[in-house]
């Protein structure tokens, strides 16, 4: 299993090429709430999302490692096929992402525009094979999203840093898609911060770890679930994260009526534009608050920042800021 | 009039009490459109707009002065009713703010939590009659919006932190309302970099200013304008910051789709939560930008990040995001 020196290592790695992202606070959401709660915004990550760690460690040990690609692939709809493009560009790797045709326009143009080629797949399934079929060619990697030791070390690097830009933290919370996050989140704070909680938190509506880790078995979800946090739609994950989450101090599984308010009140507070995947984590933070007895520190992984305009309307469409956070 | 001096000192004086906040650039952005961008994100700032400045400077330097008020009071729907409540509560002085019943629920909200008693109004004109009426009780100070050397002074200090963060700048784009932190814009930017460009932005449905400065006297609308950009809906200049606006370089005028998709396209690119009083600027860069034969720098001042639901849902009721800015 991965430990600290693989974090540190992939921190070095990728250093010169991504953003130390700030950590920021709302001292109106302390105030309310009575604790300190601390963002590390990866939103404001390069390709804007935490991703850019993971793809950018990969193609940087291959490199170290002596086995430069020729060309690196990947199949995503979302912030995975960004991170790769433009991770393929740092090193003037030619990149090929494989995405279902329907995926938001958005996301496609900012993949064509850090100089991928995206070939558009009539849906996942078409583009799950395809790439698997072009990683048989001769000089070809194909980095995948989460379950790779590689991709966890790079993803671990937020953590790293954040925990090195605040001191005395009592509990880490991140969201869980396919769990690279959460994986590389657990293996840095276990070292560095031994006696701080890390703790998952997924959507109701995609709740294939909570299940996975209540039968001790990986179960896939049915169906492509109904969720505002695009970011952790999963349908299961890895097995190598699965060894990871299954350290985890505990994982929450959220209402999307709750996403939604926490994405309004999380942008509205801190400025930023942050993806409900993101914002998810703050209602877990605010039940594990009820059942604190003491002032607590607590950091949150604002995971990324990437909505198209529909799931704006969609988290617009109500008014929760006339119900404002409290204790 | 004001000079560097004042802005130097109101820096000082507000220093350890505001954020220096951040210059943020979009990849992306610069390569489509073929110049460099800068974006001064005063929506980072303490109330989530550069209003805190102006509020904070005013207040500090009655103290220095030896005039510490009993009391300060402020006439406002909008971010300089949070920024005189916030800044009052900086040095322990209460604090009234005259709102009209209409202002939106969450700036009520957000001014009493940072200590101010707030009196709603039946509408804007008992508000503006209540607080002259309460400006006349001994001990008691009216922190007017735009319209006073100090708070133009505070203002100021933003584009000087920011020339001060990046060099070699252009032309520095500000939004016009009442035109405070324009003038305070000017002051610093005619002395720090006498070559720079220093341009004012309107909405066209609210162009008050641009007509005053066409007819060479200050005009004001004959009602409420229609536009989203609520933080340039004044409905005229003051004679003091009308002396500043005078020496503009250039004041544009912009329609509402172009409010509406620079909203929507600097959100995404840059992950920040802003109104579109802030990214109007960016209309009047990319038109300025078209009649350029070289490569330039240019500075925003993203003047906040303030908006109550029912504009988020104006904002995004149709997608911009499918059209690319481009030179």
């Amino acid at each position: 299993m991965l430990n600290i020196k693989d974090i540190k290592k992939a921190k070095e790695r990728i250093n010169s090429y991504i953003n130390e992202t700030p950590v920021l606070s709302s001292s109106l959401l302390n105030e309310w709430i009575g604790h300190e709660i601390f963002f590390k915004a990866e939103c404001l990550q390069k390709i804007g999302a935490f991703k850019a760690r993971g793809a950018c460690n990969t193609i940087s040990w291959l490199i170290e490692d002596n086995n430069k690609p020729e060309r690196v692939i990947a199949n995503s709809s979302g912030n995975h096929a960004q991170a790769v493009a433009w991770a393929a560009r740092q090193f003037n790797i030619p990149a090929t992402i494989y995405m279902p045709a329907y995926s938001s326009k958005i996301k496609i143009q900012a993949t064509k525009s850090y100089g991928a080629q995206v070939e558009l797949c009539e849906n996942r399934n078409v583009a799950d094979e395809s790439v698997k079929q072009a990683s048989e060619e001769k000089g070809t990697y194909w980095i995948p999203p989460f379950n790779h030791n590689q991709v966890i070390a790079g993803q671990g690097t937020a953590i790293y840093e954040a925990l090195n830009q605040v001191a005395n933290i009592d509990a880490v919370f991140a969201p869980c898609g396919g769990g690279g996050l959460l994986s590389g989140t657990l293996v840095a704070t276990r070292s560095l911060s031994p006696e701080t909680k890390v703790i998952g938190v997924e959507p109701l509506n995609a709740n294939d770890a909570a299940q996975s880790l209540r039968l001790n078995s990986i179960q896939k979800l049915p169906s492509v679930p109904d969720t505002i946090a695009d970011g952790a739609m999963t349908m299961a994950v890895g097995d190598i994260t699965f060894e990871y989450l299954k350290m985890l101090d505990d994982m929450y599984e959220i209402e999307e009526s709750k996403i939604l308010y926490w994405t309004q009140w999380l942008t509205h507070l801190l400025k930023l534009h942050i993806e409900p995947t993101s914002a998810m984590t703050m209602e877990a933070v605010a039940q594990w608050l009820k059942n604190q007895n003491t002032k607590k520190r607590v950091m949150i992984i604002l995971s990324g920042g990437n909505i198209d305009q529909e799931n704006q309307l969609t988290i617009w469409n109500n008014n929760y800021l006339d119900f404002r956070p409290n204790a």
